[in-house]
């Protein structure tokens, strides 16, 4: 089977240059230039049973949320809010009439939540398992959207919160374990930092510019890989300065899993991940900070040497950090 | 099971006029008007493995084509010709690399051959079954789009070409029946109706428009009821004016179906079906004819009276229309 990476790789050979309007291919969202003041941005996920999410803790209306969210969470890196919304949705037969209803009024309940308006789609029987595609459409002026691909040498690497956590939720889940429930939640239930996407999408404009973004759906190192290869970098990531919860040290301890392994190789928390001018950092925190009441969090820098590097109060740590493919 | 309509329907209640720019949910393609002069027209379809195709005997290149153009002709159905694609596809374990990239390269190359740019999308495992997301997009002035819900009463009602055919070649290829290539390839290569339904959209301006159009996907019989029911009209429907491939007669002999089930209900076609005033059939069929070298057909006529009412040789026709899913 060929990867995502080698997939993407094939078709922008393909698809080479042939109008240099596009930008994207690769980033969480599509940009499709409008005009010199209004872009039109575009996220499309796909969300497939058994490989994405398990239909046994999965509730009609988790599955509805985090679609949206893990979909808004794809604008949100790109500095941009979503406004229209279509549901491609494939339903087995083993989903009865009762889970559809439930699993349309929570969808329609968080797009109104989020101001975003359904637009049309595409609904079909599927054979056996349940399939989700979801398009997310927002505008944006140009100048004002972030890309993976602008980090630069020197850079602060900041996150917009704590990871790891969604991580913990989903070994709970998949070891059928009571309690954990605000871990549980994290994984069931996430939200997308849009209005966080959308502050630092815009703090762009001003003197000290945020440089590239993403968010993390996928795990930290992952991400942060992608990120430095898109713009050609490096980095050197400090382990112990990554932002987690109050009781994560606790739970990691309860499940029997290697901290470092979660914090790192853990996905679906849907923070941002973005890379600042380091003069700028602390001027950024405080204006995040005021219109926010929550906090960034500077977890390393961006160096010329490609490659991510470890390091561990101040000491390089050599690690392989495991990749978690969901399940 | 909810059907798609009470889905549709749900989904209607929930988001009901709250955003009065927003039309399309039930149509073809979605339309997003950006300015009085510019919408953009957006479809999404989703075809799912053993529910709208079968991989044993839908090549890579026949699905990557007939993906590509089950979407273009709901653009084209709206008078609208795409520019843009996002593929959205989850691949399951036993297709290997060659499959995935013998896809690609069609699915690039059918884009190619149409002017249609990829500007992004998802690639994913899935656990068992293919399935793929395409959606398309393309722009339009407002004035030239087409709905389903403008017929007039006392429209002649039209379609491009042949019907059945596509149907035939699905029954050829289910039954592992040697021969019937040109079926089968209508089943498996169709082609959208793109230059026709532009030019449909933008006659639709001159003195004697087109009221209304979509594309024959699932049969002629419930198609031309879903136009009814957007338009809130009837329409009598004369089942030996339905144009037919000329050994249409003698193929449905050898597969031992009946003629008018097949005609009526029969999907696939992707050909186009609209409304046009009654007197300016004529001179548009002339214009139609000199631009295409083809012909367009008027096969029954709009009426007030709710309902699809068959005639066969002037004479009422009961009979219980067989509605094809797809197997």
């Amino acid at each position: 089977m060929l990867s995502e990476a080698e997939i993407i790789g094939f078709l922008k050979q393909q698809f080479i240059s042939s109008d240099e309007r596009i930008l994207g291919i690769g980033d969480d969202a599509a940009v499709l230039p409008l005009s010199s003041e209004q872009a039109l941005v575009i996220s499309k996920d796909i969300l497939a049973e058994n490989v994405h999410f398990r239909l046994n803790y999965f509730s009609p209306e988790a599955l509805a949320h985090k679609a949206l969210h893990s979909n808004f969470s794809d604008l949100a890196a790109m500095g941009v809010k979503p406004l229209f919304v279509m549901l491609g949705i494939s339903i087995p037969p083993h989903l009865d009439a009762i889970w559809t209803k439930n699993f349309l009024a929570v969808f329609a309940k968080v797009c109104k939540e989020n101001n975003v308006n359904l637009i049309g789609g595409d609904t079909t029987a599927a054979a056996s398992e349940l399939f989700l595609s979801i398009t997310v459409f927002g505008f944006s002026p140009p100048k004002f959207i972030k890309y993976r691909s602008a980090a630069k040498v020197g850079d602060l690497i900041c996150v917009t919160g704590n990871l790891g956590g969604a991580h913990l939720g989903l070994l709970a889940l998949e070891r059928k374990l009571d309690g954990f429930e605000y871990y549980k939640n994290k994984q069931l239930f996430p939200r997308a930092r849009t209005a966080e996407g959308l502050f630092l999408g815009q703090y762009s404009s001003s003197l000290f510019p945020i440089h590239s973004m993403l968010d993390i759906s996928d795990g930290l190192f992952i991400d942060l890989q992608r990120l430095c290869e898109a713009s050609k970098v490096g980095a050197v990531l400090q382990v112990d300065k990554i932002p987690t919860d109050p009781d994560f040290e606790k739970t990691v301890q309860l499940l029997g899993i290697d901290p470092i392994q979660a914090k790192l190789g853990g996905g679906e928390d849907y923070e941002l991940l973005f890379t600042v001018d380091a003069e700028s950092f602390f001027d950024l925190q405080i204006n995040f900070r005021q219109k926010f009441k929550s906090n960034i969090f500077s977890i390393g820098q961006i160096v010329k040497e490609s490659g991510v590097y470890l390091e561990k109060d101040g000491q390089p740590l050599q690690l392989k950090v495991q990749i978690f493919e969901h399940f």
